[in-house]
């Protein structure tokens, strides 16, 4: 029989988080085109051992229902972290926990967008943010970034001319450019959208991230009560959990609580609980700092290679993060470097869905964080040849 | 600073559930008001066991981020029970792993309902789908039910008169009234969506949960192509893992995967993980038969002390599931028995969020999974004291 579905769906961007995770099931395959954290990073023993833990002492509770805003004191643990890491005002009662990062976006905007309202993004911008908002059926604007972050002129302009709900950046090693927003640019567009009615969406998936280990102070710093930040353990501990949060002000707070509810009542709570007693037993900032020596050396290894390989490619320089951008020489496109990549074995992830009015063409996201320097290398190696190939015929 | 929500938020209905959380963290209140399982009841040893055979033997998988549909051997496994309860031909290819059935419930509604399109409830209906279907900015008919299920004029006559996107409901023990289809209705709506473009949305948290043992045939046995099932692992092994899933023909699956991935990527695959070894560990129909004789005992407990205590309230008797819903003697508002009830230390649910046209005044729904014999004893008791003290003045 017909099906006759909402409208909403026929503005779903085609789908391509499920395609990466198809690719990176093939293991003779290295991919660079995904966006999962390493494995071999994760603290299985002592997420193990958390859990072991919560089921002794209270698993009970953890194993019944619970309420929608979430555990409270992992919702303090993460306020007291603003607090002490970017120095910002957080408080349990602005937190909310939600399943991912990924829920943010779709709360967000059910929340705050009618058919045909304005909303912002980068160009090139995250494709997960794209899906979501898009089945709220807004009018997406883009607004340019450069190695610095959004371009202001551009971003000035946009807020002027539409009335804009929000503005979904990336500031801290952006996906899928890499490039993270200096504290100029941050004052600049707390400075362009005060006095506005358009409230900044801080994705800080990555802020834990950097390689010299030092916080970026968020945008939130300059306009505390027009913007909210989400977050995510999924980089940091474990992503197969599902637990993100949101910070904002009680008032957007109040309101997306009542999404959060009509859409699963609440997060899973066993793992709420989990992570609450790892987080208390273990020593994160150490952990972290593990991650982010790994990752930074993945890193640079990816963009000598690049360089040394590739000399005619550009690409990004992370400051940390999980991606970089490449541009391709003149003439090469990125789905002939995709297609081409998967017979010669390696996978790269091409630019085109993040950017929604077709460009991105010349352009490829590159993950350093999945592979280690081995694969890195003979990844690499594959990719050149692939390149080098295309630009030889 | 003013935040523009978006229209629809203007349409959420008052929240409740939340409120019922809070009655239920009160511990010198007995609450019938809520819609906990029995903690008492959960496997939390067995559980616990799942989760250390699942972090020993394959950690890292559990971990990392998986794929949107769902771990098929969890869905594999729904799918397998489905065809030997139900001989239904279900298959994991029309299994989606969503987090809870409330997830479902957003999902279904974000897919099909444009704003201003129709669906139907029962009436009394499920406060959760009015929470989730709200959202979408339909617009909700409802139809009556009796002791035998939706009343088939009725039905006939919304169905006749209303291009009804889907129908939403529960003929297994439904929520609130405790209310069972007979074989005869389900046949009969069937028959009178056979041939037009309304799906049957058969929403089962309770169908293993009938005191007899005995499965009851879905309406998709009937309408195969033009149904869905939600089902729930929260009522059967524990609700705080927030795993459920639908069951639907695969082109309405693939849509709705769709909705899946732009929310949240993907639920809880530890938990998956772990649901799937604890079932495949443990013999699932003892661990249900031992619920149900405890949810029977309860429920008969229950219907014994309000005839006894209260004989000019009437009542339904459920077969099984967690609720039943009561009638107040005339003149006696549901709201009044339920602020008394507070000072008095029992909690109902005044069964007014059922009513989405504001009736439901003097009814009122009770649960009885989650208070053990002694308390419903001493609930009823209070319960009576406050009705007949109404009754009096």
């Amino acid at each position: 029989m017909p099906f006759h579905f909402a409208e909403r769906i026929a503005h779903a961007p085609p789908s391509f988080l499920e395609e990466l995770f198809r690719v990176s099931s093939d293991h003779s395959i290295i991919s660079f085109a995904g966006g999962l954290p390493s494995s071999a990073l994760i603290d299985v023993e002592g997420i193990s051992e958390a859990g072991r833990q919560v089921m002794e002492d209270d698993g009970r509770t953890a194993l019944q229902y619970s309420t929608t805003d979430g555990y409270l004191p992992l919702r303090e643990y993460i306020a007291q972290r603003y607090r002490t890491r970017l120095g910002v005002p957080a408080s349990a009662d602005k937190i909310q926990i939600v399943n991912g990062s990924q829920q943010s976006l779709d709360l967000f905007g059910k929340i705050f967008l009618n058919r045909g309202d304005h909303v912002g993004m980068e160009r090139p911008g995250y494709l997960g943010a794209i899906e979501a908002f898009s089945l709220y059926e807004p009018v997406i604007h883009t607004v340019p970034i450069d190695e610095q972050g959004l371009v202001p002129d551009a971003f000035e302009r946009l807020i002027a001319t539409h009335p804009v709900k929000f503005f979904y950046g990336i500031p801290n090693s952006q996906n899928p450019s890499g490039c993270t927003y200096s504290e100029e640019r941050r004052e600049q567009i707390a400075g362009i959208l005060s006095g506005t009615d358009t409230v900044f969406y801080d994705d800080d998936a990555f802020g834990e991230l950097f390689f010299d280990g030092k916080p970026r102070l968020p945008v939130k710093k300059y306009l505390p009560e027009q913007s909210v930040i989400s977050g995510s353990f999924s980089k940091i501990i474990a992503p197969g959990m599902r637990i993100g949060w949101l910070y904002a002000p009680p008032e957007i707070l109040k309101t997306f609580n009542i999404a959060k509810q009509a859409a699963d009542l609440h997060s899973n709570f066993l793992c709420q609980m989990v992570l609450h007693r790892y987080l208390t037993t273990h020593d994160l900032d150490a952990h972290i700092r593990n991650i982010v020596s790994v990752y930074g050396r993945r890193c640079r290894l990816m963009c000598d290679l690049l360089d040394d390989l590739l000399p005619t490619l550009t690409h990004t320089t992370p400051e940390g993060g999980m991606f970089m951008m490449a541009t391709l020489p003149a003439g090469i496109s990125s789905r002939a470097v995709f297609d081409n990549g998967i017979q010669e074995k390696v996978a790269v992830l091409p630019g085109m869905p993040f950017y929604i009015d077709g460009g991105g063409t010349d352009t490829i996201r590159l993950n350093f964080s999945n592979a280690d320097e081995e694969k890195i290398k003979t990844g690499m190696e594959r990719l050149a040849r692939v390149i080098n190939r295309l630009i030889r015929s």
